[in-house]
């Protein structure tokens, strides 16, 4: 077949694969409007018109004609006429076409069902800390799941094929290694901090704070960063979310709570930072399955990076506090910079993972892989998941929850059946550590950089080495691209260490 | 083809309209956030969503399996097994087929092109009051839609064809008559009230307004009117404009001038009426193309019936000018309930349709009309515009632009080529004073519950009678079965000289 109709054969196949990524805007945008305001009386109508467009996608990604594309684009005579960035695309088509299509479409028709009631079923256990009730819709996910690992094949543990939906190319085995090395040294540290009696003074965090106010200073901080109002916005809702539905629009929410000053701002600096990675996609991906953050792993790490290590860091606080101040007036008088950073990073162990601190976060994260990993190695029942949460939150953290609301039941994720999704978050703290430690060095000092306000070119390096690859790039080429090493957990286990043997003077 | 068959046939095909319900509700929703506060870098990207959306659309309406779905219920033995319903589902579904299925998909799409373009030419005309720049495009337009008329068909004039999209029904012959009739009655009122010498003073109509305090008024009246928040929301847009997403998500805006206390005010009543149109749709017309107002003149007779015969009656400032004072404490101090029912209802010829007062507002439009019907029998050409233009002003309305931009460049319609929609809004006046004096009779008195602000038992009135049928009854049916009688220009004639000549003391 000559160039030309190889030409035109790619013409029809970047229209195919544009009209599936406006079903994604399109219904991206009404789930925004679902969170953000809709009437709830158009709900019931709105979640017909999900269903239909998603149909549609889904149609879209298995069908006849999207198997002919990948077949032709997959020739080695016809690879080798593709750009990188193409050759990409057809990857990223065959990698969705293989996992959709090995699922017979009326068990995954009953899984869709299920989740759906699973979900509910949750909301009403954990308000009623009833394990129990759960249980069953919970037996029902994992078999399906095993089921469908069992269809789309794995190598080494089962629960590979679930990390791969959310970390591509990530394994059991590396996760082994890396977690481990973490709690090798988390732990001790954690018991260090216990240990040393101290214990910041935080309690001029929990005044009563004006939310027009708390709206103003969100705003100030996300122009700081570098968020381009011009394509986003940012609303109220109560579960915080960043949403990109375009590169020129990725909106954000953040929620303002009267009695914390913290939840509103740090919230905002974390969808921010995810916000920031959709806004500086490489205008050439539009259109394309590229045109996404690369990973779960990848787009959290932005996201902790601008949260804890820009947010959360003494330069950050040398430079800001002023305006803080100032947008509280007398709210905190008598205190310090210096104060209010130790009262921000405040190290103590919690039942909720939401509301941990940087350092036991990542103990909240491996408690859910271990179980995952044990629940598709069947070396733990959902039976015993009960017995087994509380055994480790009392090994990691030292405490456990008085029921089961704020203990096995207190996340969504497994009710919508997201099993491998939970690491992607300690992924994001440790890519985040490491790709600092290169911008640290490649911009000639963070600190310095943060203490002055000078933000935009953080952000400027991040959208060159990070963001403007959307998904064109695999988490683990980024993270060698980037920092010219595999993933490596001992740059976090040094900034944890640094950071907290100088705040609690271990 | 036994019973068992068709009805799955049927569910087949209600499924199928679903999906194109689907569609609709999706775009409509992408229109409302474009509208409100998408961000603009966005909207290039959003806009393809948009063609990707409508194109799939298109295709759904005019596919050959769309075709077999109204061949198969057309034929005898399967329309009567059809409820009435289901018929007018067929019947529509039929309609925009054969609209769509007769114009060459290639000339369509060169006509989208082409008012695409129009209107963006026609903005910069109007600004530059430059109608030479704008006259090729217009040109064109009518072109086309001659084209098209040809291809449709067309009974009697030409623009039958035209009107027929936006009032079903509507005919040249018919409008002649009941704009005659019109036109008799309005002039030489016009002319008593000019000559009556008597000007109500609306000098306190022009202070400066607070926005959030319009904005408190505007719910205030939109709750008294029984729009439900819970299937709505208000937004402020430069344009006003409702839109009905499903009856149970029905959002509207208004705009808040500072010097300008009627403009939002009279705006969300307008919208107002639009919503409870579609907020009370009957549940069983969900998910398929009768749930919409039944065409663009009864819509518009119930936006125009809340704004004017409610809103800008006398009984209703008996009732609610007390809040009105409340809301703007000591700005309406010293002036009257009546001198505020006076002001609100000054005749006033004017170049601007949009402006203008209840008794010119017809005469705007029957212009439009008499060009409109001309540029299609062929006797005004787009070249003569300007002149046609301006002298029927000078008959009509006694006045003559000062320039192109507020003469006939000011209404964006005919760029997007919507010739045959304006006689609609003179309609809707007709209609909603028909409609008005058996709704007078059969609820004992309208101004009375006016008066008490007994405005429910109105709305569940219009609810019974017009608004749950939707689109499953044609405007002549409504008017009919409503009222007793086919439209009847002789209630507006009357309601206008009633109203006028006591407030002009003829």
């Amino acid at each position: 077949m000559g160039t030309e109709s190889h030409a035109a054969k790619w013409e029809q196949f970047k229209q195919y694969v544009k009209k599936m990524k406006s079903y994604e805007e399109a219904i991206g945008l009404i789930y925004w409007d679902m969170r953000t305001g809709a009437p709830k009386k158009g709900i019931a109508a709105r979640s017909e018109v999900v269903g239909d467009l998603s149909g549609e996608l889904f149609k879209l990604s298995v069908s006849e004609e999207m198997r002919e594309f990948i077949d032709y684009f997959s020739k080695p005579e016809h690879q080798e006429q593709l750009s990188f960035i193409d050759k990409r695309i057809v990857n990223e088509c065959k990698r969705e076409y293989d996992r959709s299509k090995k699922i017979p479409p009326e068990r995954y028709q009953e899984y869709v069902v299920l989740t759906a009631q699973a979900e509910s079923a949750w909301e009403d256990a954990k308000e009623q800390s009833d394990f129990d009730s759960f249980q069953p819709y919970l037996e029902k996910i994992v078999e399906f799941n095993q089921e469908f690992i069992e269809l789309w094949g794995y190598e080494g543990h089962k629960y590979n094929t679930l990390l791969d939906m959310y970390e591509p190319g990530m394994t059991v085995e590396k996760l082994d290694q890396v977690f481990g090395a973490l709690r090798e040294q988390v732990v001790p540290l954690l018991a260090a901090i216990q240990a040393s009696g101290a214990k910041p003074d935080t309690g001029f965090l929990k005044q009563t704070f004006d939310q027009e106010k708390q709206k103003k200073f969100s705003l100030f901080i996300l122009e700081q960063m570098g968020y381009d109002f011009d394509a986003g916005r940012l609303d109220e809702t109560v579960h915080p979310f960043a949403t990109g539905l375009n590169p020129g629009d990725v909106r954000i929410t953040t929620r303002y709570l009267k009695d914390d000053v913290n939840s509103a701002l740090f919230g905002t600096i974390h969808e921010g930072g995810h916000a920031l990675y959709e806004q500086n996609i490489s205008p050439e991906l539009l259109g394309t399955p590229l045109c996404t953050g690369t990973s779960m792993g990848i787009h959290e790490s932005q996201s902790r990076f601008w949260e804890n290590m820009i947010g959360r860091s003494r330069p950050f606080w040398s430079r800001y506090y002023a305006e803080l101040q100032a947008n509280y007036p007398g709210q905190f008088d008598g205190v310090s910079a210096e104060s209010f950073y130790l009262a921000t990073n405040e190290v103590k162990p919690s039942l909720i993972r939401i509301e941990a601190d940087e350092l036991t976060y990542n103990l909240h994260i491996m408690i859910r892989y271990e179980i995952e990993k044990a629940l598709f190695d069947g070396s733990v029942k959902v039976a015993d998941l009960l017995r087994v949460w509380n055994e480790k939150y009392r090994e990691y953290l030292g405490i456990e929850p008085a029921n089961n609301g704020e203990g096995v039941l207190q996340d969504v994720h497994w009710s919508g059946g997201a099993f491998g999704y939970f690491p992607s978050y300690a992924l994001g703290n440790m890519y985040a550590a490491q790709i600092a430690r290169t911008l640290d060095r490649e911009l000639g000092g963070l600190d310095a950089l943060v203490a002055k306000g000078d933000l935009h070119p953080i952000k400027a390096w991040l959208a060159d080495k990070i963001y403007r690859h959307g998904k064109s790039l695999t988490p683990s080429e980024i993270i060698l691209e980037v920092t010219g090493e595999e993933l490596n957990p001992d740059y976090l286990v040094d900034y944890l260490r640094e950071k907290y043997s100088d705040i609690y003077k271990l």
